[in-house]
This record gives structure tokens, C-alpha cells and sequence, in this order.
């Protein structure tokens, strides 16, 4: 199956494309050949056949005699479409049920419910965009951070695609000389230098190598840090969560209307989510019987990838924090020493601790002091490493996956020049590592590719 | 202030239009004199201005140098729109952060946070619709039976606001005849014929009955009717309340993406919702004492409009069944007689027990068996008058209060004709009818009500 080739769908789909839920505005969407002619079918107004691409077109919805909506029709002839098919978007007034009954109107009248992501899928079957530049319009819809919005952007602008485009285009050249060897086997010729093919691989494997350690980041952007407040018991553990949470949700809810649904226990710091693992326990924690709490922290601690320690700097004594600052070390996960109830201290006694203990961060959680310090440690404790914002970051497990394979393929190609095997064995590794870079951006699919990429996808995306 | 007249609003305002969430497309809607021009300020494509009514135009959206999404932006100038003002819709992928952002962009460009229904309140105070349109509106968008869509779209294509100006013309008629003879009072000519006056606000009075009475319906289409499920511990409520939800449930979910959300225990028979009240309490009945039960349940059946009332037919005798029935008998409140577990009986068992109860309906709550029969029941028992669904039906509390209003000092008036009082009394009193009609269709507002009405409304629309 060929990417850039248009398919001739000759069914038409159909399906809500705005969020669920009551609004101003909702959109049912049809894409395929008759997606004109079956909305025409429940339309009062103008004949929206024969009219212009991206032209608006008012006029009513009506199920036989009655009025179902007043909606405005916006047209999009092919193949000036998302999915490069005719496209009608029927916008009416936001209630669940008018939508709903719309929905049902166009499938009585011809149009068949749309699978999960079937609308990207046919964009991308008729050429619209390539499979990873696909992925990235889901990975879009998603972002809910400024760094999970960049990566997806890039993605979706073909960032990733040219990057592993050039790779791939790159080892062709290599590949089609050693194949033409293959047809002159006889004549004992080599079309293809070895000595130019070993550079040519020792480079890409560079370039492959960076976007696989870039996916350290891409996950962290994607998936978040998952993050553990731990301490003793009246430490002021839910405290600081509270402090933290409060201003996140200060942060957030500023334009009314438009605030996205304040997920739990989730906060931003430099467009990197941190989100803090059973907290829900923290919570309890005031009203539970301590011994479950302590093998219940344990677990946390060891699910998490940065560890804030609180200790209470008014009864906690120096030995004491020395032997839990050991223990945090050796569990080696990323943690923050953090000193709690600085404001209950004498500022000399405050100074003589942190002379003992120069790496933790003195905060108090109550009085929202030294705050802003405790995020801005947090986020240094996460290895980034070297990526920039514009830099090309995978974020996509099937990406890492082809990218993994390549590389071991390519390592298989270097060893067989090192050991003098002949082009034929070249060849076929070639074609290996040719196909799984194919495969990241669709130059190479599968039904089941395909169908495992785009059943992630809600319907009417 | 007048509905007529175009106002000359010279801000623009800005708000997300679909509902919040994730979906495949959002939409974030511009009204007012500088809408084009703002979102031209973030917009990189096509320039906007200077293009036609009703077009669509691809390009994206900028915050500086980075973009923040592809988008299709919709134009419609005036006052070819919804608020009669120039109206930008900006379609983006359906990412609320991406929304939040392009919302905020916008307001940094000079546009304005629209307050709630504030895109309503424009389109009426410029004269797209009348004030009881602008109401129905709001009902649409929230109608979520069959039967709260027809009695919105009713409102909204102005029938009920045609009845209410058809009410005020003849009034004003002779309201003026009235006013003419003030002027002439030395004179003591009658311009207004005492009968004819009479004839007329019985013909009124007549109309405006009618219109209070229907609210009765009204109110059940609006607000659903508050059913309770009672009985003795163990008659089967809970298995009734789940065999009836579930196949709610069934039903509305038969197109996935597309259902509303579903709204727990509440079924719809013939467009209708009955809502079960406190039916969390039904469901922990069996753990709960029961003495605490017998009261919260009394407490519940009086605030109900029908109840269900199960006899255990396997436990309870003809004596019970007859004492609990006149009790029920004694509330006051439509009740069914509903015998439950009939499969447990042999049927010469059941005919008897039918022959002694012949208005009891016995069911299967757990075999689903007659539930149907149960629910047409259920409707009957609802007195919906002999209003048919194409009527004229009051839903909203405004409404009726201007209406009730309007009938008590037309009775005024008929009483001063009776006692002969002079023209100057009755012209006060038809002055104030007018008042009462004229601010159910907006044609006399205040800011006030203006302020009641749309800050029901939700922010966008």
C-alpha cells in the first residue's frame, strides 16, 4: 500500500468532531464522495451542490417535516479537504442531543459512523501528510503543556518525517549500488565503496543515536515526571502538595471559559508536567494507622522518577536527616532534600543547617516560602540533557521502536563489511534497516500498522 | 432601550465556542467591529480583510516566530451573522491548550473576554431575534429529550413570541382609543366601545389561561417529573430502578462518540425524563437501618410528582396490599400500584390477586418482564392536558410571571369597566399589560433584566 497514491474511498463517513459535552457550537463531519449529496439530503436552504470550496452556507436541518436545527454548512470540495475528499461540516447549536439526532439523520441517509481516527487516516492514505506527521496530529490534540505542544508541533510540520526522510534516502543510494552489484555478481565489480558505506553508516548511526537518547525527553514531555512527596509522618507533606496545587490552579483557570479540566495533581514548571503519584494517600495520611503508610511510601518512592523528601527542620535532628539523606542515596532516583517549617526557626539555626546540609532547599510550605526555589531545583534534578526546544525529540514509542531496530541492523551492516561478507547479505540488511525507517513515516505500511496506529485515535478525529 | 435598533458596540469579544475538552476540531468565536482586524494580527495566510461573507480561509496561527496551530478560519461579515457584528471563527485541532492559547492571543490583539450569553445578547440587541428567541436559545442548546428540543426550536422560530405580539396588538389598540379620549375629556366622547373593550380581554383572558396552563406541561418537558420508586425492604426497588436505567443506558448509547453524557437515573418515555429522586438511598436501603429509611422515604415521596409503589406479591397479603394502597390513596400524589416478582407466582395466583387489585400492574423486575407496560403507565399517570406537540407550550418561569401579571390587571380592567371608572384608570392598567407582554419578547427591557436573563447563559454563547 502506497502513501502518496489517492485512494478511492467510495464509502462516506461520518462523525461529532468537536468535544462532547454542551457548548455554543458543535460540528458533525462528513468526508467522502457523497458527503455533499447526503447532506443535501436532511439540508433546507441552498442547494449545496455545485456550490464553492470553502464557502458558509446557512439553512436548516430537518428530519421530514420538522425542524431539527437552524446550522450553518461549511463546504470543502476535493481536493481542497483534511482528507483530500469532499468535506461537509454541519455546525449547529451545541446540545448533545441536536448533534446527536444529526448524526443519526446522515447515517439513516447514507453516510456510515466513522472508526477511530478514520478521518486522519484517509488524509493520510490520500497523500495528505506522512504516517508520523499522522501520529502528531493526535499527539496535538493532546498536549496539554508548552513542551508536549512544540514536540507535537514539530512533529505534525514534518520536523521528524525530513529528518528520518534524509536518513533513508541517504542508505538508498547505498542500498541500489549494492544491488547493481548484485546483477554484475560475475564481473566482480563494486559499485559501492566499502570504505564509503562504513562512513556513510557511522554517520547515521550518530544521527540515530541522538534521536533515540532524545526520547528520554520526548517521554518526560509526553508522559510526564512521576513524582513522590515522601517524609515522616506531620512532615507537611500534604501541605506543600496543597501550596503547589493551589498555585497551578491559579495558574490555569485565569480565562474562564477556556481552562482545560484542572487534572489532579499535576503541576507545569518550564512546560514540563509533574504529576505526584498517590497523593490521594498523602491526603489520608493524617488519619491512617502509620505502619501501612510506610511500605505504601516505599512503593511510591520506587515508581517515581524524582523524590521530594520532606523533613521537619523544628524536631527532626541533624543525625537523623543525615542517616535519611544515606538512605535517599542509595535508592538512586533523582530526589530533592527539602527542609520544611524554615519559618518556625531562629534565621542563626536556619543558617546552621544549611551550613550541614548545603544541598537541601529550606522551604516553608504553610507561608508559600522559597517555592519558586523548590520548582526550579525540581526541574534541574530532571536530566534533559543537551535538547533545545527546536531540536527534532522523539516522543513516540513506535518511532523508538523502528529507530532500535534500524540501529541493530546497522550495526549488523557494519560488522558484515568488517568481516568482508559478500553484497548479498549486504543488500538484504540494507532492505531491512530501509524498511523500518519506511515504516516510521508510511513509505512502508501494513494493514496491521495502520489499524494499531489509528485505533488509538477517538472517533471523529 | 430598543431591540430594533442596530447598537454600535465598539469592542470586540472573544470566547471558546465548542464545548471544553478534547475533540478533533475547537472552535474559538470573534464578534464585534475589530474581530477581522484582530484576528488578522495573529493570523499568517491569506489577509483577511477584504475577503467575502461566508469563506473559509486556511493558514496559521502565530504567537511571534512559533506557531501554535494550523487552522481554518470562518468570516462572516456583517450583518451576514449571528451577532449582526463582523464574526471570526478560528476552527483549531481540539486541543484546550491549544484553544487557551489562541484565546489569549486574541485578548493580547485587543479583543475582550465575552461575559456569559454576551454573543446572544448582542445578537438580540441588534435585532436577529426578539428576547423570548434569545431564551430558547439557551433551552435549545441544553434540550436533552425529544420533547425539550421540540418545545426550544418552537421558541426559537418565534412561535410563541408571534402569540404574545398578536396579544399585545390588540391591546395596543385599544389602549391608544384609550389615551385619545383623555385627550379629548371635556368633550366625553368614548373613542374605545366599553363592550368591545370587554369582548376583547375576555377573548385575552381566554388565550393567556391557556398559555399558563401549558406550563404545567411546560414545566414537566423542562425540568422532568420526580418520580420515587417506594416500598417495603426487599420489594425489589433497586432491581426495578437498575432494569430500568440499564435499558436507558442501551438506548442511549447506540452511537458511541456521539451520546450525551449520561445523566444518572433518569429514563425518557415519549420525549419525557422522569428523574428518580434520592435513589442513592434505594440502592444502600439493605445496609441501612431501616427505621432511618421510613422517614427519609416518606420525606421523599411528598416532594415527588408520581410514585412507583412495589408490593412484594410473594410476601405481603390482600390486607397489606389493601391498607398501603389507601394510604397512598390519602397522599394525594399519582401514584402506580406495582406488584413485583409475578414470576415467583403461579399464574392462577396472579389472576386472582389481579381480580382483587385490578388497577395494580404486575411486573418482573428482575425477568424485565411487563416493564414496558410499567412505563406507558408511568406517561398516563403524568396529566399532560390534551396539549399536542406542535402547541404553543410556556416552559420558562419569566414567561409565565409576565403573564400572570398581565391576567391579573386585565382583571383589573374588566372590574373597572363593570364599575365605569374613567378612561384614565383602565389607560393605566392596559399601559401596564402592555409592559407585562412587552418584556416577555423584549420589546420593553431593562438592564436588569437584560442582565437576569443572559447571565444564565454560559460564557461563548
Amino acid at each position: 500500500m502506497s502513501a502518496s497514491a489517492v485512494n478511492d474511498f467510495n464509502d462516506t463517513i461520518v462523525a461529532l468532531a468537536t468535544p462532547r459535552g454542551v457548548g455554543a457550537i458543535g460540528i458533525v463531519r462528513l468526508s467522502g464522495p457523497r458527503s455533499i449529496d447526503i447532506a443535501n439530503g436532511i439540508f433546507k436552504g441552498k442547494d449545496l451542490s455545485g456550490q464553492a470550496s470553502h464557502t458558509i452556507h446557512f439553512g436548516k436541518i430537518v428530519d421530514g417535516e420538522s425542524i431539527v436545527d437552524e446550522v450553518l454548512v461549511s463546504l470543502f470540495i476535493a481536493p481542497r479537504s483534511f482528507t483530500k475528499e469532499d468535506v461537509v461540516e454541519i455546525s449547529t447549536h451545541g446540545s448533545p442531543f441536536i448533534l446527536e439526532k444529526v448524526v443519526k439523520l446522515l447515517l439513516k441517509n447514507g453516510a456510515r459512523l466513522a472508526k477511530a481516527g478514520e478521518f486522519t487516516q484517509r488524509a493520510f492514505l490520500n497523500g495528505q501528510f506522512d504516517l508520523a506527521q499522522a501520529e502528531a496530529v493526535a499527539d496535538l490534540i493532546n498536549s496539554d503543556s508548552e513542551a508536549t505542544h512544540m514536540a507535537a508541533m514539530h512533529q505534525m510540520r514534518g520536523g521528524f518525517s525530513r529528518k528520518i526522510k534524509a536518513l533513508r534516502e541517504e542508505l538508498i543510494h547505498f542500498a541500489s549500488m549494492i544491488e547493481l552489484e548484485l546483477d554484475f555478481a560475475e564481473e566482480d565489480v563494486e559499485f559501492a565503496s566499502r570504505a564509503g558505506l562504513t562512513e556513510l553508516i557511522n554517520n547515521l548511526q550518530k544521527e540515530i543515536a541522538k534521536l533515540i537518547e532524545s526520547f528520554t525527553v520526548g517521554n518526560v514531555i509526553k508522559n510526564g515526571v512521576p513524582t513522590v512527596i515522601a517524609g515522616k509522618p506531620n512532615a507537611g507533606k500534604s501541605t506543600l502538595l496543597n501550596t503547589l496545587l493551589e498555585e497551578e490552579k491559579a495558574i490555569v483557570s485565569d480565562i474562564p471559559g477556556t481552562t482545560r479540566d484542572f487534572i489532579e495533581d499535576e503541576i507545569h514548571i518550564d512546560g514540563i508536567s509533574f504529576r505526584f503519584i498517590d497523593t490521594a494517600g498523602i491526603r489520608e495520611a493524617r488519619d491512617k494507622i502509620e505502619a501501612i503508610g510506610i511500605e505504601r511510601t516505599k512503593a511510591r518512592m520506587k515508581a517515581a522518577s524524582v523524590i521530594i523528601y520532606l523533613v521537619d527542620l523544628c524536631k527532626e535532628r541533624a543525625q537523623e536527616i543525615r542517616e535519611e539523606n544515606e538512605k535517599l542515596q542509595a535508592m538512586g532516583i533523582p530526589y530533592l532534600l527539602v527542609g520544611n517549617k524554615s519559618d518556625k526557626l531562629e534565621s542563626s539555626e536556619l543558617d546552621t543547617i544549611q551550613k550541614q546540609f548545603p544541598g537541601m532547599i529550606c522551604i516553608s510550605a504553610s507561608d508559600e516560602w522559597h517555592i519558586d526555589q523548590l520548582k526550579q531545583e525540581l526541574i534541574e534534578r530532571i536530566h534533559l540533557g543537551d535538547f533545545k526546544t527546536g531540536d527534532t525529540i522523539v516522543t513516540n514509542l513506535r518511532h523508538i521502536d523502528g529507530l532500535t531496530k534500524t540501529q541493530a541492523v546497522l550495526d549488523d551492516v557494519l560488522q558484515g563489511i568488517g568481516n568482508q561478507v559478500t553484497g548479498d547479505f549486504l543488500a538484504m540488511d540494507l532492505r531491512q534497516a530501509l524498511h523500518h525507517l519506511g515504516e516510521i513515516t508510511g513509505e512502508i505500511t501494513t494493514e496491521d500498522l495502520l489499524g494499531n496506529i489509528f485505533n488509538k485515535f477517538c472517533i471523529g478525529k
